[in-house]
């Protein structure tokens, strides 16, 4: 399921996709904040999340089922806690401007809360943990999204495969743990791009429309994805429909829509984000060393069978972050036709 | 791996189990609170963090392990945010105080976070996680524990096999929203059991102590449990440590002392416990009305095959209790003999 083709320099293709936005009507600021955004997914590595999804955000604006230049509405209920109405905008925007809310609430008062209706899909959630990790907080961020997976005892889609999302910084500034897990047992991006090339995967992830399990790509995009580690993974993504949607006032209990099969509305998408200053309880510095020397033990234990090296959530994005930054991005084939056409519809020139 | 014996009322048991641990030095109230929080876990069903555990927490007073007596602090850090030191005294007693505590400032500033270090071993976790939804909060409670799975990529037992627990209220106060699972495969109090009765277990929850798969209860106990989920489990209990441990100022990284084999000082657990209600976004009412429809709409999907009833989390534990609470809780043999064992030493007429 990897994600083969040429390679081109981030820059260059985040110039390209924030025209896109452009010509589809958001700020400038806000089309350069999706555009990074996609690419900064890409340049991690989970592709998944990153500039192939760029047509769908698109066409979601295109067809007014989320708009180009949304109010969002900050309302602050405590000290430490905020509601934001996201009017329907792009969840990149809304999102980014949760997290720095939150995080701002989080300084003044050592916790901050951030309750979000009315968004979309916010792409990768390590985004916005990210910067909650850099900005010396521990840092939770929940959503929920369209009904993919079935609540534990029952075959049908209900919930989203949400992704459980987690971070704290490290002693390196440029590492942070993150952890951003799908609780499905695989990332329903990974399944649409094996359904689209008619690719295997691996048995144990999904099961067929009629509930067998398959391996057939399109069969398990098609069919039903399961949680990770059976009834636990199944409670998982119910508590994020509970805490990202009924909580927050969004849409829940299977009627976040979906965003690249479903067009009959908008997707009023719920997250939560938690951020707790580092140092509330301890010296300002004591995590970060206590980070480090956790991880140098972890480091020196015994390696599993074909294992060459442990490495911390976080770690492999890392290095794909890394190795992208200076090679460039893959863009596979279908990909690049994609976003040639939309370039063409938009008129746009292209950079391929 | 059920555990068979005799069924008694869980009142007469939770005298006989609360003059154990007056004769070992804790207050009539404290007391209490430690016999009934095991009661009351036997009444769910949940007897791995029952009374069998109750010459566990005794050996740790008599050693002076724990303290009888401690002096729990309080420290107001921000007006949402507070850290309790446990001074050592058993995890039920500082927890209890902890979640009240949490509790209290969610209901003043909407959001609740508590961290605790010099704590213990705090039973079930459900325990505390329940008592937020009886006063309309959504809860998370973490703790960490001592080494028993490995990271990914290890093979090394390293972090503990820590509940992630999370609850909310539902339209039904007697029947909160509750998921409290360990980070392991199987709850580590299960396998224990298993080992001391000589039983099979499944194949997939544990290797032996050279690493090959075993479905040996013993070999198991002694050897490696693997995480739920492969990788995904094996992060959230590296961040239970994280959060839990490195943030609160507990033990972390491997140091938490094993409360049933590890006599060699005080554990220096941490727990981290948020707090936040559930009307800070929306309408008192509403929380629990979208719960209703929620959970009513699971209940109405396509059952897998076996399934008779789709149950949400806590829905299994709440009708053990209703079941226990009239049947009386079962006390198999082995923990019938070592509690007269100890009744016997403390000069308490046995009831059995």
């Amino acid at each position: 399921m990897k994600n083969f083709g040429q390679r081109y320099n981030h820059k260059y293709i985040r110039n390209f996709i924030q025209k896109i936005f452009i010509k589809s009507k958001l700020s400038k600021i806000d089309s350069y904040i999706v555009a990074s955004s996609l690419v900064y997914a890409d340049l991690k590595g989970v592709w998944s999340h990153g500039i192939a999804r760029t047509s769908v955000y698109y066409k979601r604006i295109e067809q007014k089922l989320a708009k180009a230049r949304p109010k969002i509405k900050f309302k602050k209920i405590f000290p430490s806690v905020a509601h934001i109405d996201g009017d329907n905008g792009l969840g990149f925007i809304i999102a980014n401007q949760a997290i720095k809310k939150c995080i701002s609430l989080a300084k003044k008062n050592g916790v901050g809360v951030v309750g979000v209706h009315n968004s979309n899909h916010f792409g990768m959630a390590a985004l916005y943990v990210e910067k909650a990790t850099k900005n010396n907080c521990i840092c939770w961020v929940f959503t929920n999204a369209s009904k993919a997976i079935p609540p534990h005892g029952s075959m049908t889609p209900h919930f989203g495969t949400s992704p459980f999302a987690f971070g704290c910084p490290t002693n390196n500034p440029k590492k942070p743990f993150i952890i951003d897990m799908a609780s499905s047992s695989v990332a329903r991006g990974k399944l649409k791009f094996a359904a689209q090339r008619g690719e295997k995967i691996p048995f144990g992830l999904a099961l067929d429309k009629f509930g067998k399990p398959t391996n057939d790509g399109f069969k398990a995009f098609e069919g039903i994805m399961l949680p990770f580690g059976g009834m636990k993974g199944a409670a998982i993504s119910w508590m994020m429909d509970i805490v990202a949607g009924i909580f927050t006032g969004a849409a829940h209990s299977g009627k976040v829509k979906n965003p690249i099969k479903d067009f009959s509305g908008s997707s009023n998408v719920g997250h939560l984000m938690i951020c707790i200053r580092t140092d509330v309880f301890q010296k300002g510095s004591f995590f970060k060393k206590k980070m480090k020397t956790g991880i140098l033990k972890v480091k020196k234990l015994k390696l599993a069978k074909g294992f060459k090296e442990i490495l911390y959530p976080g770690e492999p994005e890392y290095t794909n972050y890394v190795k992208n930054l200076k090679q460039g991005i893959q863009i596979s084939e279908d990909v690049r036709v994609d976003l040639e056409r939309l370039a063409k519809k938009l008129k746009i020139k292209s950079i391929f």
